[in-house]
Formats: structure tokens, sequence, C-alpha cells
């Protein structure tokens, strides 16, 4: 079953399908130098030299050629050559397709580069078609490929690039032509069907759109301004943590963004942490400062502050720590690699008799966060060390501890994990969750860290029951990773659309006109909690005022003079889960016209009656 | 009523007293030389140079003497020479007291001092005790002066301390000796009552004993580590305000602590600004960053990614933005005077016709906050144009428009104020709000900064009801100042005993013996509301349970294996607002033996009681 993708019937199919679409293209365009055209990730696709400037909208013919070759079911057959000399004429024969020499340029090229002791293998199709006409196409190839062009029927010619020969700017520019290829045309709908969707749902796009958050080039790439939608979004994922952790014991801190060079010496960073870091602040006359990329030797700082005994552990340090890492601006893609983030950071100084437990409630918190944020499929991965390396720091007997608790852990959670040996950081084993998304993508994101090099180098202490000084285990962890890629990645899962829960705006309330402006403030106030006075016309409330917070939603009255339609279709691209349109009958009878995101025009209810549809959400 | 200190009777009883202190130790100490002794805000000093050393012990003998020459009533008469010659001869006679030309070596190089025009005269006071023995003490000094020592009753000598002769360090330290004394009993007592509340108060001192934050030598001076406690108040204050701007129409925002530099030339810090800078972020390869000193240019980046029409002003954005200044170390106060600091900032951009409403809606938000912390005196003071300057930028019709919106709000809101022309920044007019602490010492605490400048330097816009571009004005606010400065004076305020709603533990459950932790434990769930499972006994359950959330306090189970009394102290210590006592009774009968910090003892409740006793707290 899980067949690596290389040893694949698919990725057969793709190289053909690449072959099959230089044999089109050396028909349709004779004199076209072909390079290289092998199977990748989603597809294949060729390099090649035209003769005149190649157009993207000439794909529509090469791929209508391409399903008449393969129509013909031409076999495929593998001719193994004696040596390079035989390889070499066949190239300059067989391959130029009679389009001249000169065609088989860079396959000669590819000739040389194949080593002195290597098989040399060509792959050759051809069949006449109904008017007798022969196609053929034979090309220098390692291969494997299908036995016939017949299967290749589920493919799609997606775009064309500019591709350097050997990937070597200082040589000609060539045109990559990018293809993919299914076995199945259900399959082949649903790709192109994600790729739609996955623009649709392109964060960076949607954050604009949502007003999400921006970039500035006064501030610098990779650093995100959080506009006031991102940043309700960010308080309430924050506060939703801050409660789960605030349960399970966890006790918040606040440190600094930066700290003496000194900090970052002795926790050993500032050798093997150095070029993710930010220039340093230097002065010849000041102390040296470094912006953190990492907020555990804070929490270290506050952890031996105070003598810790036994029946004080395990101490639990949770902090929402914005740090910062040079990033290369090429590596830079909107909210899922950024300078500056935000770690919903937490250290856990345990005993190693607590290790077992905490593990298990850090692993325990994650699943929580999962559900809440609608995130339920997911693979678990521990990391371990690699037994043919000495690399790693710490004893043995520690290494077996904190490796048979991480798998205890997940057994008695019951949860299914792999191993991936030497997947272990040189300090200690982990635990890593990837997320599969709504598009069926992977990402990683959270990650439960053992430590046992920082206590180390930190001489971090507690006094055991024995009253002698014991050295306690770190455990490091953040279950959203940072609030920077979790909104990022849930933006893309939800395509903008976010659960009530965590929308920016929950409700909008829409006045049809100027006159109702009035009703739906006070509509707004008493959804928000807020004290407010509503007067109708006829001197009625229409609703009983409300002491104090009665609900708490977060509500945007939409006062703008556009016509109702049109405030709609804004609203609706907004993504707001309710909206409540109100006009003269509304004020009326102490009604509201409710829309619901989901399930579209609900009619007129009393506000209480909506109010009631809205618990638990 | 408002007399300058320096011409009040008090000014003048203090010269006198530091005389009388002279004289004592003339009497007392044979040989010592006199250099000056002045007085000063809350007292005076003498710099004495000594034959031996001079204990602190040996105030109390100094005192005594003070007092028995006091009581003489000695007249001090004012005594004008004609000329320096004249002033040098007395000098070297009557001002040696007969113990040696050498012992007026200060004297005379202060007379070398005076202006050659300038009126030299010396104070001269004398008696004869009951003894019959002749005292007198005469001293070159400007005055004035007193009219007898008798008034000189309320006194004390507070401490000693070294201090360089003319203040030069290469110069010989004298011994200062340190003095207070005030006109009644009553005043010495209330300042020396107040040091010591000072003392007892002092937010370093009591920000360790509560666990609200440390220092670090590794992190750096001037940069606060929250510990768990502080952090929380941090969270408290922060939440309440969020709540205030969010009724207010504010919108929050975050934005990174760094920026490329050009942002700050944009802005012009980078020129007017850069003392208080970091060291840049620089390095040959990369673009330079600068840490960021001030919010303001990343609000400003915000409101300008967007067009803006008159309809959507103002626009109100709002930050919790933790912002560096490079503060000399030796110039760092606790958390007074720091190096990092939380600022609660907002930037409103408004029309030239909402200034006056904006203006008033702030300084009334700034009220509310006041009050909520229990900080209720204070005094305004308004910051206009110095008419004599030429400083300050944008036009003359926009800074009447500023100056008068800003005093019409104050009347609006029935606040009385103070007008301090040449206070306001180059770039605009301020209101200050000065608060008044329980101690009756004054803290400059939040302003509210009109600014013509920012908006013309970033070339900000909107367009007009007449479709034509227009500049908003900027104000720039923060109630509390930042939260480091706040909960600084917030600690001194309450010594460490924060009402109800601040305090980071809330309620402490103390169980009298193990057998009743579980009890506790429940107890504290309820109070925390989280769901919780408590089964006496009995099998019975001493109260209901609970779903979901009914209260939200902040509770701690204090299970450590004290005394009840020991426990009891602790918690005191620690000023909790509540203690619960639970034992067997309590189990039994679902009470709680309730302890109020400001009531003492209440004795039993059931749980219920005590919840409902809670309330509005």
């Amino acid at each position: 079953m899980n067949q690596p993708y290389e040893q694949s019937e698919l990725y057969k199919l793709r190289h053909s399908a690449a072959h099959l679409m230089a044999q089109a293209i050396t028909e349709l365009y004779p004199g076209a130098k072909l390079a290289i055209g092998p199977p990748i990730d989603n597809g294949f696709y060729y390099d090649i030299d035209f003769v005149e400037p190649f157009k993207e909208e000439e794909l529509v013919k090469v791929e209508q050629r391409m399903r008449e070759l393969a129509k013909l079911n031409q076999p495929i057959e593998r001719k193994v050559v004696a040596n390079k000399e035989e390889a070499r004429k066949l190239i300059l024969t067989d391959c130029t397709h009679g389009q001249g020499e000169e065609t088989a340029l860079y396959k000669l090229e590819l000739l040389e580069a194949i080593p002195g002791d290597e098989e040399v293998s060509f792959y050759d199709q051809k069949a006449t078609d109904k008017q007798g006409k022969e196609h053929r196409f034979i090309d220098l190839c390692r291969g494997p490929h299908i036995e016939s062009t017949g299967p290749i029927k589920h493919f799609k010619l997606m775009h064309i690039a500019g591709a350097y020969w050997r990937g070597d700017v200082k040589n000609k520019q060539l045109t990559r032509i990018y293809g993919t290829a299914f076995e199945s045309k259900e399959e082949l709908e649903l790709y192109l069907h994600n790729l739609e969707e996955a623009k649709k749902r392109d964060h960076r796009v949607l954050g604009r759109e949502l007003g999400l958050f921006m970039f500035s080039p006064r501030v610098g790439p990779g650093l995100a301004l959080w506009l006031p939608k991102g940043a309700m979004i960010r308080d309430v994922l924050s506060d939703f943590l801050k409660q789960e952790q605030s349960r399970r014991g966890y006790q918040g801190v606040v440190t600094p963004n930066i700290a003496s060079q000194r900090l970052y010496e002795k926790s050993g960073h500032i050798l093997t942490y150095r070029d993710k870091m930010f220039p340093f602040m230097e002065d010849e006359e000041k102390e040296t400062f470094i912006l953190k990329p990492m907020n555990c030797p804070f929490h270290i700082e506050i952890y031996s502050s105070a003598m810790r005994s036994y029946r004080d552990l395990p101490v639990r340090l949770a902090e929402f720590g914005t740090v910062y890492r040079y990033e290369q601006s090429g590596e830079l893609a909107g909210m899922l690699r950024v300078r500056g983030f935000t770690q919903d950071d937490a250290h856990l100084f345990v005993r190693p008799d607590q290790l077992l437990e905490e593990f298990k409630g850090v692993v325990d918190l994650m699943m929580v966060v999962l559900k809440k944020l609608g995130l339920n499929e997911y693979r678990v991965r521990v990391g371990t060390k690699d037994p043919s390396s000495d690399k790693y720091v710490g004893h043995e007997e520690n290494w077996r501890l904190a490796e048979t608790s991480i798998k205890q852990a997940c057994d008695e959670l019951g949860l299914e994990y792999e191993v991936s040996p030497g997947d272990a950081a040189f300090y200690g084993p982990k635990l890593d969750l990837i997320i599969k998304d709504a598009l069926g993508r992977e990402w990683q994101m959270g990650t439960v860290q053992v430590d046992y090099n920082l206590p180390e180098r930190f001489d971090l202490e507690y006094t055991g029951e024995d009253s002698k000084p014991h050295r306690p285990i770190m455990i490091h962890r953040a279950p959203f990773g940072s609030l920077e890629r979790m909104i990022g990645l849930l933006t893309e899962q939800y395509a903008g659309a976010f659960p009530f829960w965590l929308s920016p705006v929950q409700i909008a309330v829409l006045p049809i006109a100027d006159r109702h402006v009035a009703y739906a403030s006070a509509i707004a106030s008493r959804l928000q909690g807020y004290p407010y006075k509503f007067v109708a016309e006829e001197e009625q409330t229409p609703f009983e005022p409300v002491e104090g917070v009665e609900s708490a939603y977060r509500v945007h009255v939409d006062a703008s003079r556009q016509t109702l339609g049109k405030k709609i279709r804004e609203n609706q691209r907004q993504k707001i889960p309710y909206m409540l349109v109100v006009g003269d009958q509304d004020c009326a009878n102490g009604t509201v016209g409710v829309r619901s995101r989901e399930d579209g025009d609900l009619g007129a209810m009393k506000l209480d009656e909506f109010l009631g549809s809205l618990a638990g959400k």
C-alpha cells in the first residue's frame, strides 16, 4: 500500500505522458530541441528549446495532438544499447525524428553525463494512424514507463515557465511545459478542483480581502501588521488557549523581546542558532542586545529565580511570546513563513517521575485544541534517536525514559503514531503533529519536545524528597505552533468562512434605510451586551433593556448608504456568519430578518428567538 | 496661598535648623570644618569635614544638643559687612568659634566665590544657658532665617551620606548630615509616617515579595520579566481596557516590535529620537532594522493601507504595544523607568470637525479608567504653545482649533485644568493627567497629544464630502501610560493589597489537613467555574455541581503541609482578599470558614452564601 511514489504506476504514467507531450511537440513544432522531461510530484514537465517563442494559448493544440497520439495506443519499448557510441549514433539518427542533427543537441550533452559503467537505454513508441501515417518517438531515457500510450487519458497541460538548461542562469533559457496526469477521470477532476479551491483559499488573498493582515515595504518583508479583524482572531484564539491552559495549571508569564547577549551565550544559541538571528544590537559604549529568536532562556531565568522543591514541580510557564528569526527573503511565504511571529509557547519543568503524565497532559491539550479548531485529520510522528549517531546529549537512560514516555502517552490516549528514528533533536526526542487540511494538504503544526540540554547548561535544580539537588527535565510545546501559521492555515481550511466562535465579526446588522439605524444600533448593543436605550416611534421599547452583560457577540452595524442588495453582497463577501436585516416592520415588531451564511434566509424572528438560536455556537 | 517654597516660613525654619545642627556640631566635635548647609525639598543638610569619621549612631547625640540649644531661644541676627576684607576677618575670628583658623577653610573658599558687587552677610545666634555658659554660632550666609532658635522644635536628623566638596569627585569627601523640620508635631509625624509607608509600599520590594516581576542580569537592566502573578495583573488591566475601548469603537491591531529603518526615516524619529533608540540591527548584507521606540508609525501604515472617506473617520487604532527605549542605566528605577514597556497605546485619525468630540471621548475614557483603578485624586494640565517661540509645526489656525477643543472638552466634562504655556510638543498641544497617590506623591500618568506633524510627513488623507483629499488630525493617547508604570504605581497605592477585581489570586482555599484537600479542590473548581466532581465520604455532594462556567474567580488551593497558622500568615503576607479555611465540619456541611483581608474572620458560611457576597466586587 505504502509504495513510494517513485515506484508507483502513477509515476510511470506521468513519465510516459511527458514523452507523449514531447512526441506531439516534435510533430507540431519541427526544429524544436528537446532537453529533459521527468515526472514530478503533481505531474510532469518537459524543457524545450523552441524555434519561435511558445505561448500558453498553444497548450490546447499540443494537448489535442497528445490525445490523438494516445489513442493510437503506441507500444512503448525499452531499448538498451551496448555502449555510448551506439547511443550517440541513435541520438543523431532516430532521435532527431528527421528534423536535423542540431535538434539532438541537449540529448548528446545528457549522454555525456551518464557514468561510463551505467546502462544506457532508450524508450521507443510508434504506430500508424488510420490515414496510414507513421508516428514515432524515441528518447534517451532511464525509464521506467508504462507499456503503451493508451492509458494516458486523464491529463492536462497546466502552464509554461522559463527554465535554464541544467538550472544554470549562464545557460540558455528554455520553455518548461508543466502538465499533470492521473489514472482516472475522478482523480484528475479532484486535483483540478482542489487547485482552484487552493487558489480561492489562498490566505494571502483572503487576508487582504477580509482585512486580516497586511505587509508594508517600510516595515519590511516577513513582518506582518495585523489589521483589526486579524487582531481579533488572534485575541479569540489566545483567550481560548489561555483558558484551557489555566485550568491545566499553566501560569502565564511575560518576558522581553530582547536580552543581553550574555543570555544566549549561556544558552548556547549564539553558537548554534546565529544564522537565524537578526543582526545584533551593538554599540561601542553599550552592552550588546539580541532580538529574541525563542522564549526558552527567559522562562529558564524565571524558573531559576526561586528555590524549587519537588513539591513545586511541575512548573508550567506559558507565554504568547513574539520572536524574530531572520529567514531568507526568498523563503518568506505569507503567514506560513514570516520573520516575526507569536508562539503559543510554554515550558514545563518536570521531575523524571512526572514526565509521562505531563507529556500526556500536553498531548491531550493539543487534541482539545485541534478539535476546537475543527482540524480533525492528523497524524502523529515520534522522533527518536538515530542509534548510529553520537550527536546526542544526555544519558542513555534519560533518552529511554523520554522515548518510552512519549510512546506510552500516545498509547494511553489511544493515538496511533509512526516512529521516525533519527528525527529527534540533539537534545531530546519529540512528537510532531501533522495536520491534513480540507484539501488534503499536510501541514506540520505543533511539536512537543523533550529537552535534556538546557536544564544542564543553566544548571537547573529542584530539591528532592531526599533533600538533595536534582535536575528537572524540560518540555517545550506549542499547540498552535504560532498564531501566524495557525491563522494562515485556518484561513485556508475554512476559505475565510471561520466558525462562528472564531469569526472576527459574528453578526452584521443591516438597516434598510437611515431611519432604521437607531434600531439597528440598539440591536447591536443588546447583542454586544452593552447598556443601550432605544425608544421606538410609538414610545414603546420593542424589547426589554438588559442590565450589564448578557451576551457578548462581535457585531457590526452596516450604516453605509448602499442599497440593501449591495450591503448583503458586501457582507457575504466578508463571510460574516449572520446578517440581520432590519426595516419598518422590524422596528415596529422588535424583529430581525435573519440570513445565515450556511442556511440562507431564515425569515423574520423576534430578537430573543435569534439570540436563543445562537446558544452553544 | 500658593507661595513658592523658597519664600515660605518653612524654608527659613529649615535653614535655621541647619545652622542649629552646625552649632551643635561645633560644640560636640571641636575641629570639625563646616562647608555648606542649605534647606532642601524635604528638610535640610550640612556638609561637614570631621576630624574623626562620623557614625550614624551619633545623630542622636547631635539631635539632643540641638534641642538644648533651641530651647535657649537664641535670637538670630543678620549682620552685613562692608566688604570682603571685613568678611574675611570675621570668618577667621568669630566663625572659627575658637577652634583654630583652619576650621574656616571652606568658608573662605565660599567667600571668594561671591561676586564682587554682592552684599555679604552673616547670621549670628547666641545665648547664655542656665549654668552661665555662653553659646554662640555665626556663619557666612545669604539667609533668610527665622528670628530665633525657639521655634525649631519639630525636627529629626535622618541619615548621613558622603558628598564631595563642591560636588567634584576630585575634592575631599565630606560627611553630609540630612535632617528634616516642620512647623508642627503633626506635620513631622505625618512625614515620618509617610516615609515608613513609602518604604513598606516600595513596588520593587513588594514586586519581589508578592511574586509580580523580576529582573535578571543575563537579560539586562530595565528589562522586566513578569512572573505569573504580575502577568495576571497585566491581563486583568488589559482586558478591562480592551473592553472599554471596544465599546467606544476602538479597533485592536498588532504590529511588529521592529521595522526597517525606512519607517523611521519617513517618520523623522531617526533624527529626533536617536538617543533613546537601542543600537540598530545592522549587517553588511542585510537591511537595517530598528527596535521600535513607539507604535505610531505602524498605525499610520495601517491607516494609509486603505482608501479612507470622511464617513470612515474617526479611525481609532489601539494596541498594547511593547516598545524599547535606551534609558541610561543610572536613570532606571524599578518599574517606573524601564527600557522595555508595554504602552496601552491608541491613535485616533479624525476630521477637524471631530476633534472636540473625540478629545472629549478620550478624556472621558481616562476618567473611567482612573475611577476603576481607585485613583481619585488628580489634576489636569493643558500644554499650549509658547507664543514667543517659532519651533512649532502646523498652521496657526489648527493650533487654535486644537487648544480650544482641549479646553472645551475639559469644560464640558466639568474638569478643572491649569494651562501651561510652552508645554506643548512641537507638533501639537496636549493634556497631561497628574495623579496624587495615597501618600500625597504626584505621578505624571496618561497624556493626550494632538499631532499635526505625522499626518503631514506621511501625507495622510481622507476623501471629504467635497470629493477632495483632506488631511486628518492624529490624537495619541495612553490612559495607563504603560502597564509597567501603572502597575508600579498601583502596587504602591495599594501597598500590594490590590482591589478584589485586580488581585492576581482572589481567593485562597486552605485545607486544614491532607484529608480536606479534595474538598478544597472541589470548592476551588466551583469558584473558578470549571466542571468538577466532589463526593463527600457519606456519598453526598454537599453542594450542587454546576454545568459550564458560572463564576470565574482566580483561586489558589494551598495544599502545602504547613500548620494552619503558618498557612494563614503566608496567605496574609500575599495580601489575598479572601481565605477559605476548610476542615471536617466544612466537608460535612458544605461550608467554608471565611477570612476577609479587610474584615477579618467572618465565620463559617455555605459556599453559595460566600459566592453571593462576592457579587459586584
